[in-house]
């Protein structure tokens, strides 16, 4: 590999992960849109569904390893409407790993036409089922890393 | 047993327990009615209120007891709609209680005019946190035997 | 279509509709299963994919022909509690169609080793966006009625 | 108006409106604790009693003003964990008035002792059913207003 696209790769962009979801009668509202809460289930689906394509199983982590990513932020901006029966397609991707906190972008789209319809993002502290902080682990931390686009430490 | 204690038991009727609450817009759907299954959210609160009242803290129960009450059977008829910002009553009753069995009845009512939105029943069965099946605590089977209107054993 | 066949029709098995989905970290409670009510959202999707494989798209069933199916009753037993991440397996058929009246039968059983989680029928009344009683369209009953199972009129 | 009046106005703090709820066993995870996303469902029910307060229905403003406060964007901050059963008091304040934007806070606290739980920011752009931007009635505009301690114009 030459060092040039070695360099562009260390300026390369970020894994997207992609997952898909059908909206159900029960997240609309009387508006007849889906209700802005639901957007935060579809986007801990998505963080769910990158890690198992990175080979971890967060049911595992939190059972066998006794380490959960706990929600200590999360921002949201909607763009359009998602509806009744709408495919929805959650983007997600990794923007910052340090330590004992975790950061994960989203963007969630319309699947028939691609139409933008919000993006959040939520940042994470790895605890154990006491909720006391503790260090993700080495190997989870690292796949975690290799998912962002930009490098931290040069 | 006097014969007239026998008697105000006999002929008693069941004690009836209300709560009251506001529907929330989250609770909607795109009909422009509440979605059905947040009736069962609300009957569940209506039962912790009716221990509350009875002086038994369900929390507790769960945490210094290791005895939760489980859902095993649910039956609900819809009459009316229930629609955003109704003040809703939910009026629970003891229908059954044997060994590890207790069984619940509701009706929910508009608080506005009285109609009658649903009714229905849960039947339970009283667990450890590993959902094995254990006896109610004394103290709490007899209160809630206590509430039902009509003497089963005679 | 031979005579054969046609009687081999009649007493043939009901069609049994089948879709996934795997449980949602909102769909637990802190008994650390399933909180109960999930399952009638589980159940509608069963059923909204079932009128999708007749063909019938419920979206547009409410929005062009301004006929929904408003559920009227809801049955629910319990057998086993689904987990975090379980896939389930929800299989749905048509029970009864008759006039303004559906009803649907349902079974949740755990993917990956067929457990059986939850079985319940639902009972809806076909109306207009005012909640108004009206017929359901004829080919959308012929097609559910054939999915029957047993012959209703010989 | 007299220049104490106006000085009193121009340093005032923002009116804190409060509500209050319990938490509800459905609201929980099995982490034990309150899933995130309900935190934006009880800042509704903050929002929607603070307008109740100031004597506007949302209710009605929706359908007979043809005027609803669609959410754009959302953040939350989360402090502390709530669990079962919980008594929360909702805190909410107008934080932003300006033609269709609308900006609210929110602080939650857990009533038994003060205790921190989550806060948070909403913003809002008022449309009519078809999700038009229409500009908040002048009535609701200016009682909005009246309620940011700071003096926007002098």
């Amino acid at each position: 590999m030459s060092s040039e696209i070695y360099l562009s790769q260390s300026v390369g962009h970020p894994r997207v992960f992609e997952t898909r979801m059908r909206v159900r009668y029960a997240e609309t509202d009387r508006m007849g849109v889906v209700y802005h809460s639901n957007y935060l289930v579809w986007m801990e689906v998505g963080r769910v569904e990158l890690l198992r394509e990175l080979g971890f199983d967060y049911k595992r982590m939190e059972e066998d390893q006794d380490i959960g990513i706990a929600v200590v932020e999360a921002r949201l901006r909607y763009k359009a409407p998602a509806r009744y029966d709408d495919e929805i397609r959650v983007q997600t991707q990794v923007k910052h790993v340090r330590g004992v906190v975790v950061q994960f972008g989203y963007v969630m789209l319309r699947a028939s036409d691609g139409l933008l319809l919000a993006e959040g993002e939520t940042t994470h502290i790895a605890v154990n089922a006491r909720l006391e902080k503790r260090n993700l682990p080495d190997d989870v931390a690292a796949a975690l890393r290799a998912c962002m686009g930009t490098v931290r430490e040069t």
